[in-house]
Order: C-alpha cells, then sequence, then structure tokens
C-alpha cells in the first residue's frame, strides 16, 4: 500500500491533506517547507501508527503544534518527502489530580487552556509567554519554553514530572508519572524535551500544579545603571526570597521608543535614555496583606541608600496590567515600527551582565554609531533581548545589511562572556549552524550519538538542531537544504 | 607499558593503591569487590588520563564519591579486572559567584562543606540528608540525591545548572555553565545527573544557590488518619507555598518503637500507635516575624475544624532540634535495634498515598500478622521510606526468612499505586533486576541505546542500573555477575 493510502487508513480522509497549509510556513515567513502529506491523528496510538507508516515508507516526520516557533523548528524542509504531523486534535486535559497538584495534558492543548483547567481547580499552572493564545504545550515541552515566571518556577522542564512519547520506531512510552521522586535509572523525560521533535514525539505530559497568589505587590523601578538594577535583585531575592516572582529589566531607550512610536500611556514619567527600569513583582498567598510592609520598606530603603533612582508602586489591578502590557505587548509593539530592529534572545550569568553591555555599547558605539539598544528581558534569569535598532537618521536599508555582523557581534561577545546564544528560543534551523561554533566538539558529538541511538535513520524532524556532519567518513546524517 | 605502570605515572606512587581497601565494599557490607588498582586523581586531566589508560587495558571503571550510597552502585564487581577511581583529591570549591547564587565545586566535595562554602557567603545551599557529613557532591549527583528540602528546592538535579564530565573515552565535556535558561541543543547534564557512573565521571558541577532563611516557625502535628495529613499538605500549600519548606510524617508505630527502644524524651507526650505524625516548617527571608501570625492562625483552624488531632508549636531552637533529631535519627537508630526490619525507599502521588497505606494494611495483616509498620518519609515529595518490623513476639530470623516477600508485597503495591521502587536511593546493583519487571520494554530499550551510545565499550561502571539483556542476539553488555 502507498503511504497515503496507508495514512488515510489510519487517521481518516477527513483528517489527512496534501494541498497547502499554513503549517508549511513559519510564523515569520522565514522558512518554507514541501510534504506528501499533513495528517492529524486523534489519539497517541494514531500518532505512533502514522510514525510506523512513514518509517516503512522512509519519510521523516516532522511534527508541529502552534506553529508560533521564532526558529523555523516545526517547518519541513523542501524537499518534499516528508510527513507534516499536527497534533491538534490531541487536546484533552486527561487528569487534574489536585490533591497531588498535577495535570495531565495532551500535547496539543493550547498553554492558555492548561492554565486555565489549572485555575478552574483552584490551582496555579505557571508557564506563561507571550504566545500562550496559540502556541501549545507540546510544543512549549519540545522547545523547553521560558517566559516571565522562570524566576520563580522554572522553565518548560522545570514543571514536568512525566511524559508520553512516540519513539522514532513508532512504540508509545507510557512515562506519565506524577511522581517527585523517581530514581529508577536514565532521565529520559529531560532528553526528550527541548529536543524540538528530533528525539521523539511528545504525546502527553504530566505538569505540576501550583498554589495560586491572593494578592500582587508590583512595582516600577528606575536605575541609573544596570549594576544597581543587578544588585537589587540580590537584595530582592534576599528578602523575599520565592516571594519575588517577576523581575523584568527595560533599557531605557526600549521605553523612549514606545513613548515616541505608540505613546507615553501609562508610563509614570518620561522615560530616560540612560535609565534601567525593571519591573518587580512580589505575589503573596493563603492570607493577604501580611507582604505589604515589608514590600514598601525593601523599596523605601534602596530608594534611601540610592540603589534605586526611582520607585512606582503600582496602586491597582489597573495600573499592574498596564505595566505588564507595556513589558509585554508594546515593547515588541513599537520595535515592529522601526524597520531594521535586529532581535536577540540571549542568555548570561547575572553577574555578567553589566560586563556583557558595556563590552557591547563600546563596540556597537564603534562600528555602529548612534544605533539604539532597545532591549529587554528577563534579568532574575539572566535571559536578555538584547534588540538593537537603527540610528535615527540611518536608512532602513544600509542598517539591514549590517544584520549578520551585528547578531555575530551580539554572540561573540556573548559567549566571550559565558552565556548561550539560545536562551529560551531553541535552535531549529535559524541557530543550527552557530552550534558549531558555540559548542565544543565532545558535547557535539554526545548530541549525534544521541540521535543515532534514539532516531538511527534519521526519521524525526531532520536536519533541525545539530550542525550537518563535516568530518569525512561520519557523514551519517547529512544536512537537509535550508529553504530561502 | 602495563596498566599499573601507567595509572602510576598519571597518578604519582602516592596515589595508587593495589591492595584492600574500605572502597571495595559497599557501606552495608552486602557487597563486595576485587578491583586491580585503586587511584586518586588530582584533577579533572588526571581522571581523563586514568579512564584513557583504562580503555586501552579494557579496564572497567567504578568511581566511588564517600562510599555511602545504599544501593551498592559504588562497589565493583569481584572479577578484579576493574579500577576503582576514588574523587576524594578533587575537593576544591573552584568559584562561588554571589550576585549569579551559584557555587561551582568539584565532585569530591563532602556536602557538608559545599553547604558551608554557601554559609559562609551569606546563601544556602539546600541539598540535606542524613549521610552530608561524608557524602560527596559527585555521588550526590551521580544518584541524583533528594533528602529533606526537596518539598521546596527539588532534587540534586534541580539544584544543578551545569557540569563537568569525563566521558567513556576520556575526554572531558567542560559544560559548567552558570546559566537559568540556555536552550541549545540536547540535555545532557540531566542525562549524566542519577546516571550512577554508567555514562560518564562528573568531575564537577555548577550548583544553584538560595538566600537564608532568618527564622523557622516548627510545629509537630498529630492526625488520626493519613488521609488528614494528605489533606492538610494541600492546605498548608495553599497558604504557605514556598515559605513550606519541610513536611515529614511518622508513622505513629514508629514513634512508639522510639519510646520503647531508647526514650520518649522530646516528645510532647506518649506518641499513639494509630496516629501520624508530621514535622512541619515554615522559613521565613529577610524580615523576621511577619509570618508568624499567619502560621499560628493557619494551625489553629485547621485544628479547630478536626484535620489536625494536636499540635504542638516549637518554643525554641532547642526543641525544634529535638524533633529533627526524632526524625533523621532517632527513628533509624530504634530501628537498628529491632532485628529484622525491612527497609524501602519509595514513592507515589501524594494522593495515593492513603489507598496504598490502606491496602499494604490489609496484605500485611493477612499475610504477616503482628508486623508493625513503622515508616517515616518525606510527605510532601510522596516519598515514603516504608519501614516493617517484626510482630513483637516473633523470632527474629524467621521474620527475616519472609524478608524478600515483603519486599515484594511492598514492591508490587506500590507499581499498582502508579508508584516508584526507587524514590531516592537509585538502582545500583540491589535493584537493578527490579526494572526488568516495573520498567516498560521500551523504557528499557530506550536506556540501553543510551548506554550503548555514551559508552560502547561498557568501561564505566558496567553492571549497574540497566538489568542484563536477555533477549538472545540482543547481548551486547552480559550483565556482570554480583558479588555476595
Amino acid at each position: 500500500m502507498n503511504l497515503l493510502a496507508q495514512l488515510e487508513q489510519i487517521v481518516g480522509t477527513a483528517h489527512l491533506e496534501v494541498g497547502g497549509h499554513p503549517g508549511l510556513t513559519d510564523m515569520r515567513g522565514a522558512y518554507r517547507g514541501q510534504v506528501q502529506a499533513i495528517v492529524s491523528p486523534g489519539s497517541t496510538e494514531e500518532v505512533a501508527a502514522v510514525v510506523r507508516a512513514c518509517v516503512s515508507h522512509q519519510a521523516p516526520v516532522v511534527v508541529q503544534g502552534g506553529n508560533t516557533g521564532l526558529m523555523g523548528a516545526a517547518t519541513p524542509d523542501d524537499s518534499g518527502r516528508s510527513v507534516l504531523l499536527l497534533l491538534s486534535r490531541l487536546n484533552r486535559i486527561r487528569a487534574l489530580d489536585a490533591e497531588n497538584d498535577t495535570i495531565t495534558v495532551e500535547a496539543g492543548c493550547i498553554l492558555q487552556s492548561v492554565q486555565q483547567a489549572a485555575e478552574d481547580a483552584g490551582r496555579l499552572f505557571p508557564l506563561s509567554l507571550g504566545a500562550e493564545g496559540s502556541c501549545t504545550i507540546g510544543g512549549n515541552l519540545g522547545t523547553n519554553a521560558g517566559g516571565t515566571e522562570v524566576l520563580r518556577y522554572g522553565n518548560a522542564r522545570d514543571l514536568t514530572l512525566g511524559l508520553e512519547v512516540v519513539t522514532a520506531e513508532g512504540k508509545v512510552w507510557h512515562g506519565l508519572r506524577g511522581l517527585r521522586k523517581d530514581n529508577t535509572g536514565y532521565d529520559l523525560r529531560d532528553l526528550f524535551i527541548g529536543s524540538e521533535g528530533t528525539l521523539g514525539i511528545i504525546t502527553a505530559a504530566t505538569l505540576k500544579l501550583y498554589p495560586r497568589p491572593v494578592r500582587f505587590y508590583t512595582a516600577l523601578l528606575a536605575f541609573s545603571a544596570i549594576q544597581h538594577a543587578v544588585d537589587f535583585l540580590s537584595e530582592a531575592r534576599r528578602c523575599w526570597a520565592a516571594a519575588l516572582t517577576g523581575f523584568e529589566v527595560m533599557a531605557g531607550p526600549a521605553l523612549v521608543q514606545v513613548a515616541e512610536m505608540l505613546s507615553a500611556q501609562g508610563m509614570p514619567e518620561a522615560p530616560q535614555a540612560g535609565y534601567w527600569y525593571a519591573l518587580v513583582e512580589v505575589s503573596e498567598y493563603g492570607v493577604s496583606g501580611q507582604l505589604e510592609g515589608a514590600f514598601e520598606q525593601v523599596l523605601g530603603e534602596n530608594l534611601e541608600n540610592g540603589l534605586l533612582t526611582d520607585v512606582w508602586i503600582a496602586q491597582n489591578e489597573e495600573q499592574r496590567h498596564a505595566w505588564w502590557h507595556l513589558r509585554e505587548q508594546r515593547i515588541s509593539e513599537a520595535q515592529r515600527l522601526v524597520p531594521g530592529t535586529i532581535k536577540h534572545d540571549v542568555s548570561l550569568p547575572v553577574s555578567a551582565i553589566p560586563a556583557f553591555i558595556s563590552a557591547m555599547e563600546q563596540k556597537t558605539a564603534a562600528a555602529f554609531p548612534g544605533a539604539r539598544m532597545v532591549g529587554f528581558g528577563h534579568l532574575g534569569d539572566g535571559n536578555l533581548h538584547y534588540n538593537i535598532s537603527p540610528p535615527a537618521d540611518a536608512d532602513a536599508g544600509s542598517f539591514a545589511a549590517c544584520k549578520s555582523a551585528i547578531q555575530h557581534l551580539v554572540h561573540e561577545t556573548i559567549h566571550a562572556h559565558g552565556g548561550s546564544v539560545s536562551a529560551e528560543h531553541g535552535i531549529g534551523l535559524a541557530k543550527r549552524d552557530m552550534l558549531a561554533r558555540y559548542k565544543q566538539p565532545v558535547e557535539l558529538e554526545l548530541m549525534r550519538r544521541i540521535k543515532m541511538a534514539l532516531d538511527p535513520l534519521n526519521m524525526l524532524n531532520p536536519g533541525k538542531v545539530l550542525p550537518a556532519w563535516s568530518e569525512p567518513g561520519t557523514s551519517i546524517f547529512p544536512g537537509t537544504k535550508e529553504s530561502s
């Protein structure tokens, strides 16, 4: 039987497509692929059967969730040989165990519906990020998503207890354990998380739930130097410990850009290009009001000793939402209006951030005078979205021509300061070849061996994550061609 | 050159032994091995050179830290072919980065000295367990150690950001990253953690630090049923969230045994065999005294509504220490005085604990009438040390003959309730063959492939963790013989 007939038998005519599909292009429009078929299986067993059928016809399988990734990890190549596997029909909440504080969900669940199911049970599922209304939990796990709550609750990896996975041979690993301690062999769970569909297909997960805060204390802070923000983060952690659930920094020029391109609405006063700002939040549980005194006391003391240059405390939920909206939406909106803005997703040890920023300022001033650093990020995680807008008077085209030079400069400087060239967005196709430069050969070799061990026929999302083998004679998986 | 001469050249005469050594026997005296040599390298480069020398002579390498493991994972087999690798000379604190809240330590550091180094810098390294004065951080990572703080801070895995590892070929992976977000490829770190020296040799780690609490609120609680303890745990998590740093349960008969075998010293009143007790602790950070009201209020309300049968609040540090000493030391001391007590280290979803305990009570009463369940454990992690002492009037010898039947009953019942047969002690030799029963074939197959990928010559701690291959034709690593 040919592959299409076999797939049709497995998923039914209604769930097999062969023509164009939005999933063949990535969200940014940077990658475009072609496939033999697009299938939407309705159960884990159907996913496994699809994989077995594809293996028998040597058709690679590319799994896709909400197609909100930024690195091209979920886009098939342009060979036309692959099958695109959509998990949108696997969207059930399978179980919520309130006493165990766990929820078991299928991979195709939208992140927001997982958050909602937790809320309905009086619990918090803390993973939170911009795309939460359309990204799926399977994609979040495949890329080990981060977001704004990592400071307190960790990355997607840290929120996961168990997985159900379809292997590269189309077998099902039933690993949906709701256990907080389980030392019975190798940690397969964390190997699949973050592997971007190249080692196995995550079909369901058992995730941790947390108590819901009853009140938030939120402040907007101004610092005259990034070192002061780093120092205050230490102080905030010492005083508030795990109650500190948000510490988001914004470079002064990023807020100036918002005021110029959109409006200064919601900002307490005109932003200063020479300042750094931080949105800081403390969460309170159980009984409301206990932390109010300590919150204001810590801010007051650090305003007095000069670590903080200015402090605004949110007076109501409306103000709190406006500030989060500024951080999460308006900065990016403003940057979309400035043609040629170049974006980065990098991380550093928190202690190395001031030196990195200072080195970048010098290098940028020398090589690209007038370019504006409009970055923001999750300071508590050392994660900066170190974005750079062209000089106010530059023509966008000539600045865009500098894009790869600027990206290279950022990544080289990050690497020199002990940082990572991908903090939370992953590798996919977009950063794949960087790994050859920034990873040690021994690490790449271990990664390749794991790929060959778990997917010896290179059936799962080929050409993603791992740089092509370059050594002659070791070229077991030739790199696939990037679409353009 | 023969192996001994080569090893001598690498580590120097003073650090090579060939005779008897305490490390050839495990702590419990259950396993004994023989080796060609015992080497104590002084640096990561020396560890790598030792591995390369051993590989070239086909001598397996067994790594050992403080030799405090309970599963025989660090004991060589009795073939006399292996080399025992001690990491005690790799005991430097390499760096402490207070601003990044990280510490970088060598694998041979005693856990207590890591805790002390953190304390000297005003920080907390929260991993805490009975053997902390003699176990090493390398062993803690190799076994993914747990302990009493997992409820709040997680297992050893959760406390680790980066690793330095010597591979099975004697190469060094320099993965000592101090990054809280880093999505650049497969999670090798978590694959080495918990692999008990079978995939690579951890030589150093970068670990997370936390703020130190300024005050503890500690209470001893009595419950008339285990379900009440589970319900109160939910309530405690809702009200105290991450401030809840301890929730240790003790079965009534365990405390009765302490009172009988040792003394009732430090116990607020005579323990009841029909009760469950819990040692509960809330930690306060920054400013002292804010949580006092909420702590007492939550306990008072739940005493009033009948969830708690009795409440004692620690009045001073002395009383707090006495209760922790009861939980951590005196229960085990009393059990050592009752010949034939059978121990278990199991975990469950918290919600399944009452049903598991009820099922075990019925089965034990039927098959081993009079046997006393003297268990205790980390309720917040679902981790029970479900220990069973012989009936008061039994002769120890005949009860000891039931040992394997009782262990089998506990493990079968745990498995039927969705639990794990090894919560925090790992697999080693002692539980290796259980995996063939309790793991799915697909999971064992994935584990074997990973072992073959990272250690294709089976040089690292052979015969541990993985059950012997039983299928004919797939017997790539024959199981090694267990010492007796």
